[in-house]
């Protein structure tokens, strides 16, 4: 007979169980998950602190698998291109995850090195420290928003009720997982050149 | 005696319902749902058709208290920020209405509305044809990535982990609405100066 699965319950296990019940579309309860593992609710107590404990032992996971990589060479604009891309596969990977996660303050320490170097890059670009987190909140802002676009249907504007330009244009867009690819990377380099804009505009003003 | 329930059910009222219903952190489910308006399953079932026609009917509600308004005046870049003000402002309000919002075709003439008007505006801004809907949507997915922002905890980032820059900007860094709001403003910003660098990189290449 195998081994009890409460001998071997640990946070990350927690963590991936959480991940699977939750982007199998349940709601995070703690009663459920801990049927699923075949453990009491006090059993996941001894590993993690209520539900956004869970949440906490969630992110974990998903870091370690995605976010553990060393720093991504190159200029500012290549570095945040590098790391955002990781945080996005992340986000897109796990839509339902990344909902939640959203919910718990972030203290991990991959996750603050992740928005550490965004810090820098943008400092590096020129851009003023005033400026420096409402920037990176506006990135990552995207990412999940450009993570969750991937839960659309793969055709998102009913074409035979558009008219003018937006009509014109539907029949030629691409659809599924190359349009969802490609607001991503159009949006952040939109971004990219939003940032380059506004540390311009601030080197002709001084 | 009041008058039973079921003699003044619609379309709208199970919009609004299902709104409620959601908002409260429910899962949406067509059994609990009915159950809270008095109501069979086969009584929604004559006025939408199952768990889509459920966030179509959420999504009209919505439409009609945040989209309705005339055009915006302005050039392309006022326009553009007046009409996603409202489609922000409707995703901020209702951020879990917005994650089932994302999962069903858009076919709401006032919806359609708002994407030619962006769409126009974008070719008045002289962004070839071939980028517009890519940038509406991103400029979508970060107003719903910015909404969603609005989820997160006061204080997104837990400071006594960070280093370096980071660790040095988080203190000043504003918390709450009033961080949830810079973000959306900065990122429009940045969004729009984007397009304008790509436009004009396009004009100086012809």
């Amino acid at each position: 007979m195998a081994r009890p699965r409460t001998a071997i319950l640990s946070r990350e296990i927690i963590g991936r169980a959480a991940i699977d019940y939750v982007e199998s579309g349940n709601e995070l309860q703690l009663v459920p998950l801990a049927r699923r593992l075949g453990v009491s609710v006090s059993s996941l107590y001894h590993h993690v602190s209520g539900r956004d404990g869970v949440i906490h032992a969630m992110r974990q996971v998903l870091v370690s698998e995605y976010m553990t990589e060393g720093p991504v060479p190159g200029d500012w604009a290549q570095r945040i291109r590098g790391e955002v891309e990781r945080t996005w596969r992340m986000y897109a990977a796990h839509p339902r995850v990344l909902q939640h996660m959203m919910t718990v303050v972030i203290d991990e320490p991959d996750v603050l090195r992740f928005y550490s170097t965004l810090a820098d890059a943008l400092a590096e670009a020129g851009l003023p420290d005033g400026e420096i987190l409402t920037t990176i909140e506006v990135i990552d802002a995207f990412s999940f928003g450009a993570a969750l676009d991937a839960l659309s249907p793969d055709t998102v504007l009913g074409a035979e009720r558009a008219t003018g330009k937006l009509a014109e244009l539907l029949p030629g867009h691409p659809s599924g997982a190359a349009r969802n690819r490609l607001v991503f990377d159009r949006g952040l380099e939109l971004l990219i050149a939003g940032v380059e804009a506004r540390v311009s505009a601030y080197r002709s003003a001084s």
